[in-house]
């Protein structure tokens, strides 16, 4: 076997030099894609009279009996192996394997389909965290927290608004993700090793029967692009940013001086000494991951960078960083939905703490708007009573000096506390009550929408392992 | 006036902090958009009633007399330079100005709507580029030439071919900028500070008037997400990737070695001593300039990590690296368009190059195809030959070995040379000319329907802006 | 004059590309670099009898004479200019002032030059910093805080060890620096374009009179390496990392929930409406600004990835990227050292925020030490308290359970508070008074050592210049 | 046992958020390490009295007898396992093994002390490619090659000036190697989790027995810190763009048009049907593996950033960055020193390769140094016939043009060759023979204080390997 196959690599290839090169220890990755990418090809080669095809089923049968990747350097790769062990099975039919491909348009369109699994693996993940948000807000409607700039309280907002914040970020990563499927979408079997073919293939059907959406036309582009692979990597990049403001969050409200949030015991360590010492160890890592994340798209982006096009043997090195990104970013976002799921927010807390110059800025508003104050003019009162405020509740000083020094009662002053201001921006996005169940009702058609995009895609991928299974039947008729 | 405005920093700011900290010397790209956000803030509030009508207006006209920023740090940024000129013009009026609205809103709306202006210049100046490879393509119908893998000359392809992954390898660039028009296409305004406000504004009709296509309803999200911007460095990233790689094909192919090209005078520079080196200077600082790109995609991306949400004054410094790298982009695009229009192909010498074994795969394909060998074994075989050939010419070790070999006559090995083989591959995207002519057809439909886009989008600013003049008219009556 | 020099661009190069092209606009960071080259360049060939006396010392006169640079990109580069000058004003003598020289040396050697004055300049307000930071730590002896991990208190610690782990951090990064400072101090003149010359010039003289320890022999190294410039990057990305995490917790420590720090009014922005909110805007812009330093060590790392050796133009787009680096490092330190001298701890703030669990390992300490117990049986018991403290003061409910558990009076249980076991920490580094002081004691005698080195590096760049100085009289006689 | 140790974590820690938390896959990197410290830290406790002597050597002696790591979720961790381990074997006797110490300064400890080992690693593997180097350019002593700027032929070099060029960059990364092993060479043991202890320990004993030259003072430093790490993937990525210039230039000059090299069969793959192509796919993965490093250190500097001082989990991400940074970086460094080693140079096409107008720069200098001409009208003379040379011989124009033109005989024209102007360069670092041959001497001391640095340090690890081994012996008697 060993005999026949040789050649891909020089006799005597020195044993470092062979691992060093190798893609062994990813190819496990892509096995069943390969596997299947055979299944195809050759039904359609035999459907094409290219093969025989008595043949050509012996060699799809021995395909499928096919189970698990032995990997041995001596095979070299993924490819080599899949067709050694169909030559071991069926003999000479086994030798028509690699009629009118090669393994340059092969690992291509393998990656593709893998990476197009994990995106819906990850789009899943994503949609489930989204609605677990959408739930925590609706169970924390009222409830009123400092909202702040530059960490410094600035004006009361509601819990929920904030939830709803991280709920829209991760709204456009699922669309970035999305955006990575379609560009992965596209099948570049039939290029072979950079030129195409002379022999009369179907690059449609084939395309079709691997559930692409349309054949990847030019050859030397298909074989030499990965910027595909990048889409997806900064999808799950932006995704993790997210995650990691979020988890920062989390991490500085868990705080003792903070004290917004409990951590669940069981997403926390703790020491055995101070058992109530709650380690948020599972944001830290999430926020650690973020940074993985930067560094496999620059990774993979310098390797790109000034490569001439059709096959090098360095987008070989690319591909690694592509499952370890969707494999830290999937993690990452499952243990983020746990947290969300299950972090006990301290409403109370969040009250007490608001400190009463946040009201600063509705009480200029108020000027504005009852006195007919101008905004400059009511803001800059507002912050001498701030001024004079200082170290004493700010709503009282104002209830004992705005009355002086504008020559007017001010009655409505007392309905000004941090749950009246809430609940009066009720504009589109609003903090009150109903602004926030509207966007809640929003949110969830467009997750109903994204599960839709899932579905589809998902039943999309069945019906073409089903037409694969049925053509292959067709055949043996 | 300072003193009207001071209060937004400390009285006596230390000068370095100041300027530390001062966004001026980037306030220039979003000048213009400032002043129309102001004027389109303004209009909606009077439509409203919440500011007075002759006041409204005189705000309005003080702000379209506004010409050029005349930068100052005293006046700390492009925001508070407007109110001031808009104070010192009308007196009082102005100091409705900020009603209902803030810095944190008002400057992460400018940078949206100058970023998308930016998208639809890079857009054009990839279609000008793309159509130039389209008209390259044609040009060069039939010209044969290496087809590479490792540097290491493996089949005969056509220069269309090549030329024609570059056109393929753009498109998916022009996609992923149209991907970042949309996702920054959301307006919010109205968000003012992060609460949005108590004020009964209509944000739906700012948005429409700044010409976006919706508003971006949370508040928090609104003044905290920036994740946008890196959409579009992504996408001008891996344009510059794709420009990097054809950079350094024409730079090995511009060599003496190669000499498949040769750059225009106009393009390249040299030494007054050696006239004839042609050093491809612009494709150099092409290849170069795509590193900044990754360091800028970099630079924001570990900026926004862990970063708190809401306003942070982090985010002032992620938008400098938006502007140089549309800067660096576009300039890089045009450039490499007239690198394209005029580089002259050496056709001769491609062809001239061609070592006779890269028609090595086209007789395997040969042999199974005329004499039914199996594939395998005819790969074996030619290699067999092709081991013999070493420094002699292949086709005609062939002729002379294989009949022999095989005891039969194979009178078709007389058509086997580079021009048959690259006509013979007649699949979908295949090197043949019909199958080139038909790509280049497609090629052109693809560019049609992006112009179509971008005019779309064009025009769509243009009725914006329409009727943004046409509402602030009305008001008037 | 463009006649005469003509000819290092093709005639008519495009305008654009000439612009695209050009280092004008980064030339004057090494204009007086590449005057004070010249000089000693053309002082040598005089003293080495390559160039008549008279006329070398002419061109020296037209040198000296030169101020500032005018860039014009029809000269191209600051190099051209030099020489376009030299020649308007002292003829053909001018027309020797490359010989033995070129761009690809000059310009390598011109950027060590002002990389090391950079150096020494980042150095000196490193090293102000630390300082600072020493005399911070003297003014709060006795500062007790809460030590965290995990961002939950974990030990009480004090302000000064706190302190001195900045001062610490600090120090390998001026180590860092000094280390680049050495792999810049190797002289390229004499490699010329990259094969030095058959002229008989005296590299070492050159190097010398230029302030270098040594000559970089080989030519194609000289004229092609650029990794000194990255070491330079790296050792400030290193700064901008520590203060980053500096600037981090300083603004943590300012929130309101914090409350560890007050941030002095010159270093802050607020509102007008809000004049107690201080935002921590100089630490905001530190923490970004980190990333920006990230961001230019990948931009050029991946700018010479790949890059064939000896000189190619993408070394010029390097250039850049170091003088933003080290502008962008020099004000971050010079502001955090504003912050540092000036930011007010609040000692009793900190104190009371001290939760008494963070006393559990000392008791956990003291059991073993006292009673003998094992340090795991100590550990766990003690969590055992801690436990039934949940809520209550840890230290009472200890003295209330404790004895009666062992069965023994511990009375030395009345001296467990932050203040003592504090200061019982009295190994090297501890946190207590005496080891504190040895602590601040070596700092100030590291900070010491590298004053030492900052001054014979300015002493021996001065005693170059009087030498080159000599040396050009000296010819004269 | 879990009982006893339990605490560490929360009861019921969720298992998947355990896994996602977990160093368990990057333990067995420190196992070694880590047993090493706990026998020095237990000997240490003995000597000072605080732990009983029989105890302490009964656990010194079940550390010993510990063979490999079990990992195990359930154990937490290397220490957890560790500490179980001792306890199992000995009791009570084990529940004193992390008195005064904690995972904190253990982690930061071991990570440093396999840091130095691979540092040793790094830095021998760099010198054997270092003296390959030295041979092949002793090797090649005479043989002339074109010297390229922008890929254009520039001047005609000697191969050993080339390969000089390599070495002596190699040379550069080996000195950072050598600063980053001293960066790690300074021990946290003592400083506890945080704060050190108040247990009368010696922490300068602790770092003697471990092979440290210091003890790292501030405790809070002592495990916040990571910077060390940056420092030696930094290093790494030196080295690595370093390999990844000389894998380029191998690429191109084994591609059949440039056909300076032949790649060795044993280190390159083929084609079974193209047998005499030789893809070079060691330097393409050398090359790839370059923008690893560049990720790994994006990687880690943005985990750090921004990091609250202190111990966060982030640092434990950052670790599984460091091992594969030296495992692709010293895999790539033995990788190409079996190039450099056996890759064959092809002289006499280098030699034919030459183009005559690469001789203008030595013509001009010639006019210079023989009729005394301006070097700058020298040079417009010479580009004058070069631009009249096009296509033909350039000495051979030169000849026949030049005489004429200046009115005299230059019979020293016939002397204007390749080899003459390669040996004409006599300066330092010249490419004459004596110069190269200098310079090979050089080199050669240089790598031998290298060995002599790598030697010390080796032998330093093994005399601390024995002090603490005749330490615990003494405690025996």
């Amino acid at each position: 076997m060993k005999d026949l196959l040789r050649g891909f690599r020089l006799k005597g290839m020195d044993e470092e030099a062979q691992r060093f090169t190798s893609s062994i220890p990813y190819d496990s990755e892509i096995f069943e894609q390969v596997k299947k990418i055979n299944v195809a090809h050759m039904a359609m080669l035999v459907s094409k009279g290219l093969v025989d095809r008595d043949e050509g089923l012996k060699c799809i049968e021995a395909l499928r009996e096919l189970n698990g990747l032995k990997p041995s350097y001596e095979l070299e790769d993924v490819h080599m192996a899949v067709e050694a062990h169909v030559i071991s099975k069926v003999g000479e039919a086994g030798e028509m394997l690699n009629l009118a491909k090669s393994r340059n348009d092969q690992v291509a369109t393998a990656i593709r389909m893998r990476l197009k699994e994990y995106v819906l693996d990850a789009v899943r993940e994503l949609l489930s965290l989204r609605k677990t948000l959408l739930r925590r807000a609706s169970e924390h409607l009222g409830v009123v927290m400092p909202g702040y700039t530059h960490m410094q309280q600035a004006q009361p907002v509601s819990l929920p608004t904030h939830l709803l914040a991280y709920f829209s970020s991760l709204g456009r990563d699922v669309k970035r993700l999305m955006a990575s499927y379609e560009f992965a979408d596209e099948c570049p079997m039939g290029s072979a090793a950079l030129a195409t073919t002379g022999f009369d293939i179907d690059r449609g059907l084939v395309a079709r029967l691997l559930g692409f959406s349309k054949v990847m036309e030019d050859p030397i582009d298909a074989v030499s692009s990965r910027d595909f692979l990048l889409d997806a990597i900064f999808g799950l990049m932006q995704t993790m940013l997210d995650l990691s403001r979020m988890a920062e969050e989390l991490i500085v409200w868990s705080s003792k001086e903070f004290g917004f949030v409990e951590m669940p015991d069981e997403l926390s360590s703790t020491s055995s000494i101070m058992p109530q010492k709650k380690n948020p160890v599972v944001c830290e890592i999430v926020r650690a991951k973020a940074s993985n994340l930067i560094g496999e798209l620059v990774a993979t982006a310098s390797m790109l960078k000034s490569l001439p096009y059709s096959y090098n043997l360095d987008l070989q090195e690319l591909t690694p960083h592509l499952w370890s990104s969707f494999r830290d970013a999937i993690d990452s976002i499952r243990m983020m939905n746990k947290v969300m799921d299950s972090v006990k927010f301290d409403a109370e807390r969040m009250r007490a703490d608001l400190d009463g110059s946040t009201l600063a800025t509705s009480l200029a508003d108020m000027l504005v708007e009852r006195l007919g104050m101008s905004f400059r003019k009511a803001h800059n009162l507002v912050g001498l009573i701030s001024k004079k405020a200082e170290g004493r509740e700010f709503v009282e000083v104002a209830k004992e000096l705005l009355p002086a020094m504008l020559g007017v009662e001010l009655p409505w002053l007392d309905s000004l506390n941090p749950e009246s201001v809430v609940e009066s921006r009720k504009v589109l996005g609003g903090t009150s009550r109903d602004s926030t169940l509207k966007l809640i009702e929003l949110g969830k058609k467009e997750v109903e929408k994204e599960e839709l995009w899932l579905d589809e895609r998902l039943a999309s991928l069945k019906r073409a392992d089903a037409e694969l299974e049925s053509f292959v039947s067709g055949l043996r008729r």
